[in-house]
């Protein structure tokens, strides 16, 4: 994936608030390249204050007047669409068009064009396209602010990007090695000497609690950290045992 | 996947804004729980602006003063989180996250919660999570928009929710069927005659023109109307050169 050479391309955007969220949008994923097709209002203080730290993407952002001239250098158009066109069109969500767009990036020219907050792109710009993109939403409200809908695309296009990298389970980042059963072993000993002894456990009448504590522990992999934190309150513990039954600290 | 069952939880808000943009992002994706830990404005009608359609979301949000109070009757609660805390917790991406709530969300219930624009949750807060979520970005730029954070998750557990119902290719949703392998065979034979008595080909010469034409037809997958298509063009094709050869028609 080659994020340098995906353009994200806003047609007839109406409100200059939309095009800074989507510089915004844009480089928070690592993106830069923004193309204006006869925007309303551009450049615009709004579109700045909403990119925030983007500013430099709206500075180096190309403004053309037709849609043309912003795509004709690419070998691969994308057009957001909503569902129903009269002829069916190539339809993607945005997962599987990222994963269209990953393999062409590296050599290619790829544009992604958005269209018009109230009626999108035109059937004439969607046929442009080599492949439409639809986002799916709730029936109930399906109509998606646009930098929001930039927003999804780069983030889809971003994870391709650095999956391979990021951690494939929630412990792969974790500090301390996991205990060994060995280790643990000797917990559940130590634990059930101290139960015992403060008289929680009956070893008469055990009933089901070593296995439901066994239970609770391994559920969770302790780290051996972990483990040594649990065994130093159980040694303590025992102390305070050990100092209660003492003849001397007996008070009558 | 039961979206009700999921909250989205709003920790000291400072731009009402916000509020509003997480309100249209949750319903756009099918989300309805939205919890408001002491907002620092609200309601707000910069909220409502931005909520544009999903005021709704506003109305009935709940506003308490603790995060306790938000999260109080969940099953589980996942934080969103930078990288990098002094105690690493279990981290996940939102895809993997949304995996994760996916098949507690019919029981019970969870929440995900979002911190401060400027700072994210606290540890203290942070430390109420099973799990933390976290969001790749890029590093030249990695501070989100909260309206935008809540909507790559929504969007996450929404993908989630209907995608074994979504298309899984391109032609999925084609409304016309593709060609078959004698119907395609019958429009070359056509197209090769066609191509000879034009004189674009020449039998003794043939080069590869057949073999690029196949290549480029077979390629796209032609459906049986637009097989008819082409084939109507040729046999008008032929009807002109036909006439043009005809003895009563030639000038002289």
């Amino acid at each position: 994936m080659n994020l340098d050479n995906i353009r994200i391309v806003l047609v007839n955007t109406t409100h200059p608030g939309n095009i800074g969220g989507v510089a915004r949008a844009m480089k928070n994923m690592g993106l830069s390249r923004l193309y204006l097709v006869a925007p309303e209002k551009f450049p615009d203080e709004q579109a700045v204050w909403r990119a925030a730290s983007a500013g430099d993407l709206l500075d180096s952002a190309v403004v053309t007047a037709t849609v043309e001239e912003a795509i004709g250098d690419c070998q691969f158009v994308v057009g957001t669409s909503a569902r129903e066109r009269r002829i069916p069109w190539p339809l993607l969500d945005p997962r599987q068009c990222a994963a269209r767009i990953d393999p062409l990036s590296g050599q290619e020219q790829v544009a992604v064009m958005f269209g018009r907050e109230d009626r999108g792109l035109t059937n004439e710009e969607l046929q442009l396209c080599n492949l439409h993109l639809n986002i799916p939403t709730s029936d109930a409200y399906s109509s998606l602010n646009l930098a929001m809908a930039v927003q999804i695309v780069c983030y889809e296009l971003r994870m391709l990007l650095v999956q391979p990298g990021l951690p494939q389970t929630e412990d792969a980042q974790w500090d301390t090695p996991f205990c060994t059963v060995e280790n643990l072993e000797r917990f559940y000993e130590h634990l059930e000497q101290t139960l015992t002894e403060i008289e929680f456990l009956d070893p008469a009448a055990p009933r089901q609690l070593m296995a439901r504590l066994r239970r609770l522990y391994g559920r969770v992999r302790l780290d051996e950290m972990e483990l040594n934190i649990l065994r130093g309150i159980l040694t303590e513990t025992r102390k305070w045992v050990a100092r209660a039954n003492a003849p001397d600290d007996r008070s009558n």
